[in-house]
């Protein structure tokens, strides 16, 4: 069986797990306290070198970090991935804006707002502002799309709303309004809706 | 014809560039300075509702943003894409570290020091020593990889060597010292070595 390295509270390794709940397909679970450090400890840099999880491990010992590498490993001839070419990279193309322009603002807001030691938040205070425009631009663009198109790509539930849901969802936790995104509002009631959807975790 | 909406001296649209000369694919190309703001009005946010190059246009006239989406959706069934199933999982891990771990550190320090307007670079100044440090990790991340392989995934030239050479083979113009990561170095200079290999761009 597959075993994945998470913090039940990270949006990057509730991808996973909603990816592999949607398949059917049973997985391992160890939790880890990203706020410990314990991924930046050398047992664990052996895992991923990048300090992070998630980490996918295989049972020979192989690792996969990246969590939209990993469910893309793990929905590959699926219908989580479209079919058709234009399709197919235009999920990719949601799932590299979630990790380049969405990812960095809603869940680091949400993150120090709410996990990281209030005195380590004072240090941070002054990036919030930032934080909130950017990922409210990245929420405005989402709420385009979604104006006019019920899922991100293909016409169809994809890893793409995988992605973008991790932390959408949750994105008042870091200060951000849903209310002002009605298309986004939505939409993840739609994805809330699918098929073996299970809510995202808490550390054990 | 496919049209590329790019500014030549960015590394995120010489991906698409290194990638269409590879496969000996025609691409018209439109220059476009990113520095003018040209990419936030009305006409070109119609193609790209997030503001941004590359964007690339069919000829019906559907466009598909992102870079690692676009090199990944011209490689379909080529040599730059693996076929075994985990390779091709590690060759999009390495694409998702680029654009998350390494991008905003190394390309936006570059950015910074050499294309941007001195004034807003002082505005800006005190964050170059964090881009620093966290481009570093991701050279150094690199660095123990290629220490032991030729390539990022797949044992072979693919996506995610394009994808990474793009702004590492100019970091030093963001302040990096690539003297540090001999490794890095050598992969630098296979990845020169390949088919129809074209230097970086100029804005004409």
């Amino acid at each position: 069986m597959l075993t994945l390295y998470q913090d039940p509270r990270s949006g990057n390794c509730y991808k996973v797990v909603l990816t592999a709940a949607h398949l059917g397909m049973p997985l391992k679970t160890v939790d880890i306290d990203v706020v410990s450090g314990f991924t930046r400890k050398p047992d664990f840099l052996a895992k991923n070198p990048n300090g992070r999880v998630p980490t996918l491990e295989f049972e020979d010992g192989r690792t996969l970090p990246e969590s939209n590498a990993i469910i893309w490993y793990l929905a590959e001839g699926s219908n989580l991935i479209p079919e058709d070419r234009f399709a197919r990279a235009q999920m990719l193309q949601w799932m590299f804006f979630e990790q380049y322009s969405h990812e960095p603002y809603i869940a680091v807001a949400r993150f120090w707002m709410v996990f990281a030691p209030k005195e380590k938040l004072r240090e941070k205070e002054h990036l919030i502002p930032d934080w909130h425009a950017r990922g409210n631009a990245a929420l405005a663009v989402m709420e385009g799309h979604l104006r006019t198109h019920d899922w991100f790509a293909g016409g169809r539930y994809s890893l793409a709303d995988i992605a973008l849901f991790a932390y959408t969802h949750c994105a008042e936790e870091g200060g951000f309004d849903l209310k002002k995104y009605a298309a986004v509002a939505r939409w993840l009631a739609r994805v809330a809706a699918t098929k073996n959807f299970v809510p995202m975790g808490k550390l054990s």
